[in-house]
């Protein structure tokens, strides 16, 4: 009988270090392939980022929660992030849809205004794309292009020991939304009568529905004259993004306790919900937040900014990868990440 | 009540136009957006095209008569040929799967030999992609990005009047391959039992399951020194991808029933399953060959090529789009096309 491997015994990870693996760039454009947040082409005086991302209903939204709008700002929202995690500027996107009947012309319409909003807010243009039929639900697939320059792109790899690391905005908002979303959800179910209560948890369910990428604080490093080290944008979780950083550099990492970014809200709601707030900020998917590391010298440069902060440090390899507890404790951090499959 | 519009009242074609009229490029590096077979952005030197597309199985294919070897190759091959419809190279190519847990890493891998085989025949690098679970069977989206010079990439919209229309290999294989398969298939459905017969429809199921983007025509004009004054491929049927030119154009076209190229296994099965050759030729889609149209003092660097084909020539806009029959009656042509919803 054939071997048959299932892919969860891989994991998302590996299976892209066995895709990887079958194959190596051969082309003179292409400067950088598979392995990290985007692959780069050379452009002439430029470099062209270039990510996708695949997004699935039931997997990756709800539609009886997720209006289409926020649906369509989403899907180029994340792409945009994972441009921005080059230290790149996001300039253009392709949008293809699946449809099945259940969608009208006017749904797409709504999908769409969702899009080009999100294109009118970070400068991108919509520029092609491929619209089919569905038979189960929408399929919406987004590849975004950006433009950068070679020797001011940010990698994973390129994070040095001492590297002070940042992050912005707060986490686990996402993660916190989504709970509050799906508990809204079954009570609907369980009583169609009950209206649900959202008005108070409107911003983690914000965060989950219609997350911002920070494409703000790329214009911001450059007008401050600091090139992050290494970058990463944070869509699986703090912990699993530090993990790629650290690997990817070929170091470990210290994280403060007490320097975690949360907002009140999403602090408040998770102990509502019996989730630690810790927790929620490591391991958390979808914030697309930035995480990166800077050089000491650029601390002074960033010191003053409200929505950077200084989370910890990158250390040698041995050290491996810890969070010290206020009480002063180093415990080893897990990468749980979003597991798909 | 809200008005619903069925996306079937506008067709894919229709609804791509209400979308293109949402938002216009801003970008300086958007050269072209929507609305040709790729879009094309300033990279320097050189210009880059792109262009995705979305394959999903129940619709584009049918994993009991294709293999996973195929699927993937044909995914690569179908944005290859768009890339060359431009008069680019292809170079790189995403890939984004969403997958069932029906797949094993075995069958992914199956799927990315096929990848990897289409990538090495065109010279493209795999540079990236996403992969994540579904809930229905194998998604693929495939983004392809290639490089030409400004001003000798094809547009639709370049044809003149007078110019002389090529078509290159044969037409219609792909249709009726597809015909055979889905017979076949039927067979097996009543009687598993019965091994289906595929010997004598290899040359047909062939152009199905495994088409070929003719790179090597655009390598071919380079080398001759021809630029078309306006190219398409061939996904949707001749018909019409000519309506696409000629209206892209301004023009209208007369098509020769006699110089239409097809396959003697492609005329006799068609004829076996009862179906018209020529109207197979004529709306059969899938085949990707080149449409393309060339200045008629271009016709003598080509008349020799032997998978060249002269098909008819541009007219006014005022004389429409005419067939004319091996009996010398023009009749007006229909494009029926691809139909997705």
């Amino acid at each position: 009988m054939e071997k048959r491997t299932e892919i969860a015994e891989l994991g998302e990870f590996g299976l892209i270090e066995r895709i990887k693996g079958m194959a190596s760039p051969q082309q003179a454009s292409t400067l950088v392939g598979i392995g990290d947040d985007a692959a780069v082409l050379e452009a002439g005086d430029h470099v062209k980022v270039v990510t996708t991302d695949l997004l699935l209903e039931g997997v990756h939204f709800d539609l009886s929660y997720a209006p289409l709008q926020h649906v369509g700002f989403k899907a180029v929202a994340v792409n945009v992030s994972d441009v921005a995690a080059m230290n790149a500027l996001p300039k253009q996107v392709t949008i293809s849809l699946g449809l099945s009947n259940r969608f009208s012309v006017e749904a797409v319409e709504l999908l769409y205004r969702g899009i080009y909003a999100a294109a009118e807010q970070y400068g991108v243009d919509v520029i092609g794309g491929d619209t089919t039929s569905s038979r189960s639900g929408l399929v919406l697939s987004v590849t975004a292009i950006g433009e950068g320059q070679k020797d001011t792109l940010s990698y994973r790899s390129g994070a040095q020991d001492k590297d002070i690391l940042c992050v912005t905005g707060d986490l686990g908002g996402a993660l916190v939304g989504l709970q509050v979303l799906e508990r809204e959800k079954q009570v609907f179910l369980s009583n169609p009568n009950m209206k649900p209560e959202l008005e108070k948890y409107a911003y983690v369910t914000g965060r989950q529905l219609k997350p911002d990428a920070r494409v703000d604080i790329i214009h911001e490093l450059r007008e401050l004259g600091v090139v992050p080290t290494s970058m990463i944008d944070v869509s699986d979780g703090l912990a699993s993004e530090l993990f790629h950083i650290g690997k990817s550099s070929g170091l470990g990492a210290l994280l403060y306790e007490d320097k975690l970014p949360i907002a009140k809200q999403t602090y408040d709601t998770a102990v509502e919900l019996g989730l630690d707030p810790i927790t929620c900020v490591l391991n958390g998917g979808e914030d697309y937040e930035l995480l990166f590391t800077i050089k000491q010298s650029d601390f002074a440069a960033l010191e003053k900014h409200p929505d950077i902060h200084f989370i910890g440090h990158m250390s040698p390899v041995t050290e491996g990868f810890h969070l010290v507890t206020k009480g002063g404790a180093a415990v080893p951090l897990k990468a749980q990440g979003w597991k798909h499959f």
